[in-house]
């Protein structure tokens, strides 16, 4: 691996943990822009006729530092003036769109009514937000996560935030996924990675959607760089999210091992918490081995502190990350500054 | 005319001017029910994927008692925080759409996309805003006026939003008038009105294109109300907006005189400002008496304080159109409070 040339790091993305990663990695490099983020698109929904993409806006936000940390989404410090205001005119406003989130919901709709593809509206909105990391959605067709429960074939959204991901899960679908492509841009940044790196994010309905693009799994194998996931799992809990609820609704064992089985075709490494010690390590490295991965190497197992509560903590990750992904092989991106021993 | 059954208000209008007589009429009638508005809706237009309708917005907005007196449009302490991040995302900003103001455009969107007609939008937004008078669009096709200037044609918001209307005017065109209709309940409003009130909007581009659907005019010259228009120009000024210079731009005097011969053949009586004397008057009588109006009638001319530059003065002139109503004969509905002698 020592001869591979430096490439750039590539992640792969559904919201709030793996936004904290990649800012945590931006904050980290010397130059934030060779990092790429393939984001999920299957949760994007329409509202009031607009097309709105939370994950890549609380990538987008959070990268350009205008996340609202409280809500876990939107924006830091956003009114409710549209909001109040729609619903006197009796709409419904369990999804909340602060006045300037709506912004980006108009911009990006206007802009896809022009005939744009979604990965050149994002490409918009991230430089108008100073946003140096390359923010790339999965694909450019529609997908629409349907989650199966006992009342029903629910929207994501509606499952997520009108319902508060109450119901237990019997199924999950991504409709639109067949007609779906790695857009070119996803390939290159798989093609020219050292890294990649799938977040701590959910590996059912944020990174899942993802890796259900037909081709990207096929991607993700051929793909020369070191694949590095960090679980999403710390002491059998999400931390946020209903991953838990999610697995096991779908027959899975709620664990790190479960997760990493999901990614065993591609995967390099999996990052442990440390906080799960050496027995998770244990089980996990007998699951992966169990399979071994592409080109006979057989995924290791590494751990790190993952819990990211506070921007020193995202670094941390990051950090740890690079260099687990150095002590494997993989050659960083020259602009990377010399990751630090986590704190 | 005493035999006639009492029936409603109906009043065409365009937006500002329009907008605070047919409030001052709502203040002095016992049930403001009886009160119906036909509005221009050819300055609509697209902003943004949104349908704008600045002249509904206004007589909504102003009969809710939301209107910006400040700015003569959108909503009192109305916040900018979309527009700001739409800025940002490098759409133009010179109409200005506040957060709550974008909200009615977001809602008459979403309604107008679900296949509903713009009358029944407007009927339920002015629902959602308590506003008890009807306010019906002249007619529920596309309209749109488009300005012939020196510069080219431009549409309407154009000329008059980003170009501050001081492009000399050589031209009006209404586009897709010719496929407009009045719709029914804006047929009903004229057939069943004791009064038809015009009121002091722009004659070219606010009532002009509400006469100029097809119909209208003949459904004026049949209805059985006493029709009564109000002078938008005092001491030959327009009290706003570019009137004046509009009608020299197509060759007309700029005189109520010009003004009342726009409305020669439905009129009844025309109302000049007290301010312009008899001289006026004797001009104006003289113009409408060389072609006399329908059913043999000959159109009259009355005066009345027709400045409002406050709620009182609203009220005042209201009362002042109700009373010369009256005294041509006009049965007043029998919900109105008695008018009063204007103060």
């Amino acid at each position: 691996m020592s001869a591979r040339p430096p490439g750039g790091i590539t992640v792969l993305s559904g919201g709030v943990g793996g936004a904290r990663l990649v800012d945590g990695l931006a904050g980290v490099l010397a130059d934030p822009s060779v990092l790429t983020v393939i984001v999920n698109t299957a949760d994007d929904w329409t509202l009031w006729g607009l097309h709105i993409s939370p994950d890549i806006d609380t990538i987008l936000y959070t990268l350009a530092g205008l996340a609202s940390a409280e809500q876990g989404w939107g924006i830091a410090g956003d009114t409710w003036a549209a909001l109040r205001m729609m619903e006197r005119y009796g709409f419904p406003a369990w999804f909340r769109i602060g006045d300037r989130d709506l912004a980006t919901h108009l911009a990006r709709t206007a802009w896809l009514r022009d005939g744009r593809r979604l990965t050149d509206v994002v490409r918009s909105l991230a430089a108008a937000l100073d946003v140096r990391p390359r923010v790339l959605p999965m694909c450019d067709e529609p997908v629409a996560t349907v989650v199966h429960t006992a009342a029903g074939r629910l929207p994501f959204q509606e499952y997520f935030v009108a319902r508060g991901a109450t119901d237990p899960v019997q199924g999950i679908e991504f409709e639109g996924i067949a007609g779906a492509h790695p857009t070119p841009e996803v390939l290159e940044a798989l093609r020219t990675a050292s890294v990649v790196i799938v977040a701590p994010s959910n590996p059912l309905v944020s990174i899942g959607p993802i890796l259900a693009v037909p081709g990207m799994r096929e991607a993700l194998v051929g793909s020369p760089a070191l694949r590095v996931a960090v679980t999403p799992l710390v002491g059998g809990r999400a931390i946020k999210g209903p991953t838990v609820e999610m697995m096991r609704g779908l027959g899975l064992p709620a664990d790190p091992a479960a997760v990493a089985a999901l990614y065993r075709d591609f995967l390099d490494v999996f990052v442990l918490d440390t906080r799960d010690g050496d027995a998770a390590a244990s089980v996990v490295s007998r699951t992966l081995q169990a399979r071994s991965g592409p080109a006979g190497r057989t995924p290791l197992v590494a751990c790190a502190d993952t819990i990211m509560s506070d921007p020193a903590g995202r670094q941390r990750l990051a950090r740890a990350v690079l260099q687990i992904a150095a002590a494997h092989g993989a050659p960083l991106p020259p602009a990377a500054a010399p990751p630090a021993a986590p704190a």
